[in-house]
């Protein structure tokens, strides 16, 4: 399989807001504080801490404000928070929280209107506005989103060429604004994705833009994430979300079974074999693990919190 | 990503031997015989269903002659046992099941002590003495079995080379008999493996032996096990052992997180992603897999028990 494998890659770390958002709770200000300062000891560079979102629709994120001012940072790593509105930013913006902005859009009409409210057009109008609100605000808009860019539960397969429509609009968009462009995150946002599927789309927005820089946000909702995460490294794709745990899903995603992002340690472990650094620390991230698993108090989907690492066996002691 | 892939993949069903001798049970006969008979059902057409073991080390068999005269046969379909000594074949002989011989060496010298009780060297003593066994009684030689081929846990790392001393041990000892090739299953025990291990060790023995037929048969300890089945497809392995729901784990493993086989479910669809086609309807080993849940009382490894195939949602069916 010759490949074009990346030297570094790039996780962010979700864990604690797409996980916490959605677990039945309640959890403590404390524990999610903790949780983000552990996994601050991983060597991961970016952690998404907190959703600023209605707290009567996700409960569990009623006490983003507090998580946000309780955690002791650490200099060089960015925490950042999610907003879907003007309060949600207005409410980042007084905070402790690394403000980076992003262009979001949903490549399905029907996952669009159930997720957010506003089809594509209006949202694309929303997003200009926001593009506005950012440059206005001196906010970086460091990526770009494409929503169920391999497939939909409403509309079941979305066509690749909306997936570049997708595309082409936020390019068009910073560059009308005269910004650098972002990294380009595609979203396999209910997990329909194969890695015939990744390299098909990654494919087609790598023809029509070579030098774009790209990311993947995948949710492993039918235990190919590791997989797809392979197949696009073998494309040189160097940034992924993923989920401490497995951390995670999607209480918008119109289906129970609506898994968490690829798990974190899983994706580091692939790395490591693969011979490619993340800058994370494996065993560290699986403590963080176990310490998700304690905090939701059930098991997570993440193999590694009970499979642990080689390191200890490979290192000649013998196994537990 | 330049692929070799095989048109048709053949599934070997372990769930019902891998997976039941380590359930903590009990597990009743009837559960287990109404398990097989609903594989059967799903297109697989060879499924091993219990072990000949002493009932004292593995109580979750001490029904296995129960179980294999229970079962309703279809035709075209393998039923098959395991067994590890000449009283387990004695019992394997006497019921209605497919005798169908394997040759099994470990290229782990601890490993193959703890597991059997045998080092490398007693154990290719004892394999020729089965071979005799199942010429005389005119029992086919269908496959052998390098275990621990990907890593040990007592020795951490094993040389490609001694995989290849299994492998070619277990050619020497067929073509000395006479007998027509087996197909040779390189098996990642205790789930080191990654697609880079894949296709190193895949590789080295497709250098040794270009002709010769091979299987894997993976376990998904670390979360890699349907990444490593990628690979293994893109070099053209159209063989692999897998167990529905993900069931099993190895009750000798020396390792507490040692987990189940790769999931059947997840394989066969990545299989159709891929556009392979394995025979086996992805709808109803879904149900199968739903069916050990209930069977076992609790979740078991496998994303599509929850996250459902993608047939309804493309069909145009709005999600549940």
């Amino acid at each position: 399989m010759p490949t074009d494998f990346p030297a570094t890659v790039t996780i962010n770390e979700e864990g604690p807001r797409e996980g916490f958002q959605i677990e039945p709770g309640p959890i403590s200000t404390a524990d999610k504080v903790a949780f983000v300062e552990a996994l601050a000891g991983t060597g991961v560079r970016k952690i998404d801490c907190v959703s600023f979102v209605d707290p009567r629709r996700v409960p569990g994120m009623a006490d983003a404000d507090a998580v946000a001012t309780g955690i002791h940072r650490v200099p060089g790593i960015r925490y950042t928070g999610l907003w879907l509105n003007e309060r949600g930013l207005d409410r980042a913006l007084a905070l402790p929280l690394d403000t980076v902005g992003a262009i979001r859009v949903t490549a399905s009409e029907t996952f669009s209107t159930n997720n957010t409210g506003k089809g594509i057009v209006a949202t694309q109008d929303e997003q200009r506005r926001w593009l506005e609100r950012y440059v206005a605000a001196g906010i970086p808009v460091e990526s770009g989103y494409v929503m169920t860019a391999f497939g939909c539960n409403f509309e079941g397969e979305v066509p690749v060429a909306t997936v570049i429509d997708m595309v082409a609009f936020i390019l068009e968009l910073v560059d009308g604004a005269g910004l650098p462009r972002p990294r380009v995150f595609l979203a396999d946002t209910v997990g329909h994705a194969a890695p015939s599927a990744i390299e098909r789309v990654v494919g087609a927005v790598r023809d029509r833009w070579p030098d774009l820089p790209l990311g993947l946000h995948l949710h492993d909702t039918r235990g190919l994430g590791v997989a797809n995460v392979h197949a696009a490294l073998a494309l040189g794709v160097d940034h992924f979300d993923a989920a401490c745990a497995g951390l995670g899903g999607c209480p918008f995603a119109g289906h129970a079974g609506a898994a968490g992002n690829v798990c974190t340690e899983e994706v580091v472990f692939l790395c490591e074999e693969l011979g490619i650094d993340t800058g994370i620390d494996l065993e560290r991230m699986i403590d963080c693990a176990r310490m998700a698993e304690e905090i939701v108090g059930h098991r997570l989907p993440g193999k590694l919190t009970r499979g642990g690492s080689l390191r200890a066996i490979r290192g000649g002691q013998v196994a537990a």
